[in-house]
């Protein structure tokens, strides 16, 4: 066993010890979701305020809305999510690269194979050169998807990971 | 403001006024990531035990592997991701419809056009029939793809929303 599985045995033995949450629902009490990058350094719980059972949380890198339509979809359609908290973050792994150095990189690790099968995929990383921008296009995005009902309420954020504040961005 | 982006607000001002992490690194400290699923019941941070900056945290809609390829590729070349702990849970909305009965919801919901959208991409919600063989399923994803390397670590478990426990499937 990986000192990793060992900490995730550790920690399910201490939080279940306490746990008192068994009764909740599967739908998101308070009828939202946030959709956030999977950066090591956000704690979406403490930064955004989530309680247990509340919210649905969706992180892909780069807090993508198009990497998430499928979730999105699910939580509306489904578990009757009525509002998007989408927060992108300063520092992002997203603004450090182009999809050319991505491919680049697959290529010399992984080899031409996976690199064709990347290719005939028109695979992308969706990466993006500017953090505000990013967050307004993602959020027309979802505004603009037909496959978003217009009465879904959405707001951009940034999460600043030097001061772990969140402000509003659109 | 919505009641939810106020919370956003409050939870900021709360959380910056006494945070403390503002020097920690790009890459993931312990070099690993955890995939697990949306679900509201699921606080990944205390129910297995990630500490700020130790690792990404990828969440989408029944903790998909295929649905989280782009963010996985990203997470291991590009950051330093060694292992993959995957985690879904008991009581998942994934084990409780089919791809017809999300089409036919989004047909009766946003119309001809948004189900016809969805059908020209081939759109697949990934729901699973049976809990455990889609952890094992996953898994075998992970260590059948071209483009996560053979040398990556990947662990399978089940998070129980009834009593707060993890427990290794594969």
């Amino acid at each position: 066993m990986s000192a990793i599985q060992q900490q995730v045995e550790q920690a399910s033995a201490r939080y279940s010890s306490s746990f008192t949450q068994g009764h909740l629902a599967l739908p998101p009490a308070k009828k939202y979701l946030v959709l956030t990058c999977m950066d090591a350094r956000i704690d979406p719980v403490r930064a955004f305020g989530i309680g247990l059972g509340d919210a649905h949380v969706i992180r892909n890198a780069g807090a993508s809305a198009r990497d998430a339509l499928r979730s999105i979809i699910i939580s509306e359609q489904l578990l009757g999510t009525q509002e998007i908290v989408l927060v992108k973050h300063t520092g992002c792994g997203m603004l450090t690269f182009k999809n050319d150095d991505a491919f680049g990189l697959v290529e010399k690790n992984l080899g031409d194979d996976a690199a064709a099968e990347l290719k005939s995929k028109n695979f992308d990383f969706l990466p993006f050169p500017e953090l505000d921008r990013a967050v307004e296009d993602d959020v027309r995005y979802i505004k603009g998807s037909k496959l978003i009902p217009d009465s879904v309420t959405v707001s951009g954020w940034v999460y600043e990971v030097e001061t772990g504040k969140t402000r509003r961005v659109v």
